[in-house]
């Protein structure tokens, strides 16, 4: 028996332990955005770096102006290197009340077509594909006593709060992190029996906008139409983002967005991506994004705008007939190959202080910047980390591109020079940033295999 | 002595005592909008009627679906008699962190110039203004063992909250409640040292529409461009309610609004109203409304719409790249002379029903509809009512607009065929619907003294 039938065979008799070490981190409250949970993603850094300890990875949790960040090493292999990344913050949990549990009280679900699901905050994004990594780490440390190649692994607590933090750690700390290839869990696969490596990702460019109105909260009667109404600027501002044909109105906001290469274009065609059903599963049908465009387009290689939130005056029940002082959106752009999120901050900032008003302020709040970003399929990496996954999922790997930012992929590659694997065992209807986030029983228990099978793929 | 000038020393003697009633009203908690004040609502209906009955009043708080409605009579005196209306519910009181004080523990606060001030929610709308006129009565049965004329007094506890089941409660007792003049206390002094009487008052049309896209949040890095984002879709519909020129761009939103008539335009003008002090007190200097407009006829003579609240997604500290199911506006239109608001309503559900992609749905909230009122000036209530101002204040009292909706007076007319004496004495700074709500003492003090003299002009 090979030494990788033998780890592929302690992961399925570990199944259960593995699950139980999950829930444990599920239950930490590591809501990196809200500063009133900062002890529990203390707590958090602090469970994985003693976890990792336990597996023989040199840990601890080093800390930051923000969150903790976990660094870990096991270099008694020989071979090409690899940095594992993968953050332990999770997303606010609000509206609680659509929640069918309690979202830190994680749990197996069966559901009605027989499957197990895992339920919690972060099961999916990314505390249950961290552990996949993780616990796949723990079968090869178990069956061989080391790791078929050198790793280090990097756990990020403020991925969903902005990760301000990062950057500077990454080069104060590059030549300790820098490997030969960077791997991360945080993606989808193409469908539930398809597995994918993202090989594009979109970058992303976060602001908030206040509008500051009169100096107080106004009764409408008296001042209405006379005073300025911020919730009305703000409505303004927003409403022309977007053209009558749904593109990005900011100029020079598609410079360096080319058409897809024709190939390109052809292999996602193949792919029979259905817009309909990617719609209809969230009960919607019309897409909503540039005329012309394909949904799958919109979605990986199309820049967008979206208004993430937005408030003012009085949203209690009944009625208020108020004209309120302030109102407030948070915006972010979703940006695709070379577009600046510098560039497109500036264009925005300029966007909003055009239709001020005199007498108003605006104050702007800066949440995060990364470039898109393309990998080199051609790096021999890519290919085995591709078979590692067809292999294990009994069916072809796909190279696929991805609508969301992971901003550490730009960081990595811009402060280490590092190229990453994308590999994640995701799904669509995981409803991560939403209530019951789950993550698939199978995606953990195969990911697991399939990072041991990667892991091995990489040290031939 | 005559009556009058015992019944005002009487006045300035019982101010104490007349401050400690005050307050005792000001300390329930009476927010109609929130169903969680139910109970407060009650307590301060039963409180007032106690408070009538004790001064001779025949009084009960009759139950509605509602609130209760206060009623009392005192109709021993002969002559033309009177119907007193005033409200009894306040504003709710978010944000409450903007309070420099309890909202609902209501104390004399002596100004940097040294003139005091009633501070507390209510204190002008409406419970210091209703407790001026009720204060007025007491003096005038504890001087002469009775009224001038004969006086009913009708106090509402939905003012606030849309007021539905006025009208009906209107109806079914019009018998009961008619009389030949209506008074209320619910406006504002022209200026400090100038009362008024507004025989203009603007109507009201509210609100509230809800859009609903796709059946949960979403991650905008996912569907972002690819699904309807309700906030889009609102801010869209928001901001085509005006045009550039500031006008409303709903169909047949200015049928029924003619210019000003020129003789009250001249009025107006010798007013010596300045808009720079007027927008500069609230720290504004550009008048948002309608190109080509006074702000006072924006205010008094113009109809508005305003976004009294607006709110979808994530609003809380920091970032979340979602896509909500869900943004939601409260909006109210300010109506004047012939508007018709259910046709504005009409119009308005249009313009958003327009706006809306194929996929998403709309639910919508009524929140109110009053039509715009005028009084007749020449009826001579009005003059013997404006000469007792002029003679309290010791300037002459002025006719003038109103800017705020007081549904009550177009039902008094609509039910009872009464037209209304509105004499009020709030000031412009008095922060009604707003943190640190006051009311002056001056105003109290001096109003009951009006009041007191009204009720012997309407005698003679």
């Amino acid at each position: 028996m090979s030494d990788i039938d033998r780890v592929l065979a302690r992961i399925d008799q570990d199944l259960d332990a593995a699950l139980e070490r999950l829930f444990a981190v599920l239950r930490i409250k590591s809501i990196s955005t809200d500063p009133a949970y900062a002890k529990e993603c203390q707590a958090n850094a602090e469970w994985h770096a003693a976890d990792l300890r336990s597996i023989g990875f040199e840990a601890s949790s080093r800390p930051t102006p923000g969150h903790p960040i976990v660094v870990a090493h096991d270099r008694s292999a020989s071979g090409p290197s690899a940095l594992f990344y993968g953050h332990y913050d999770v997303q606010p949990v609000d509206p609680l009340e659509l929640w069918d549990s309690d979202p830190f009280e994680p749990r197996i679900e069966t559901l009605p077509d027989g499957s197990k699901v895992i339920r919690g905050r972060g099961a999916a994004d990314d505390k249950g594909q961290l552990m996949a990594f993780v616990e796949a780490c723990r079968a090869w440390k178990a069956v061989t006593g080391k790791l078929p190649i050198p790793v280090s692994i990097l756990l990020e607590g403020e991925e969903e709060s902005g990760g301000v933090n990062l950057p500077g750690f990454l080069d104060a700390n590059a030549k300790e992190l820098r490997a030969d290839i960077g791997l991360i869990c945080d993606t989808n696969m193409w469908d539930a029996q398809t597995p994918a490596i993202v090989t594009m990702l979109r970058g992303l460019c976060g602001e908030e906008v206040i509008i500051h109105a009169a100096d107080r909260d106004l009764h409408s009667g008296f001042y209405g139409s006379a005073a300025a109404n911020p919730n009305r600027i703000l409505a303004r501002i927003l409403a022309d983002l977007h053209d009558a044909d749904g593109r990005v109105t900011l100029p020079g906001f598609y410079d360096g967005v080319p058409e897809l290469p024709e190939a390109l274009r052809e292999q996602w065609a193949s792919l029979g991506f259905s817009a309909e059903a990617f719609l209809g599963a969230i009960g919607l049908s019309v897409p909503a994004g540039e005329k012309g465009r394909s949904a799958l387009e919109m979605v990986w290689s199309r820049p967008t705008c979206e208004i993430n939130g937005m408030g003012g005056g009085y949203q209690g029940d009944g009625f208020k007939t108020v004209i309120p002082a302030v109102a407030s959106a948070k915006v972010s752009f979703r940006l695709v190959f070379d577009q600046d999120p510098h560039a497109i901050r500036k264009a925005f900032r300029e966007h909003v202080r055009a239709r001020l008003p005199a007498d108003c302020r605006v104050e702007f709040k800066e949440h995060g910047a990364g470039q898109a970003i393309r990998f080199p399929i051609e790096d021999p990496a890519f290919a085995k980390a591709r078979d590692a996954l067809s292999a294990e999922w009994g069916k072809p790997a796909v190279f696929i591109g991805g609508g969301g930012s992971i901003p550490v992929t730009h960081q990595l590659k811009q402060s280490l020079g590092m190229d990453v694997v994308l590999a994640g065992f995701g799904l669509e209807d995981d409803r991560i940033h939403s209530p019951n986030e789950k993550y698939n029983l199978v995606s953990f228990h195969k990911g697991i295999r399939s990072w041991a099978r990667i892991l091995e793929a990489l040290s031939r």
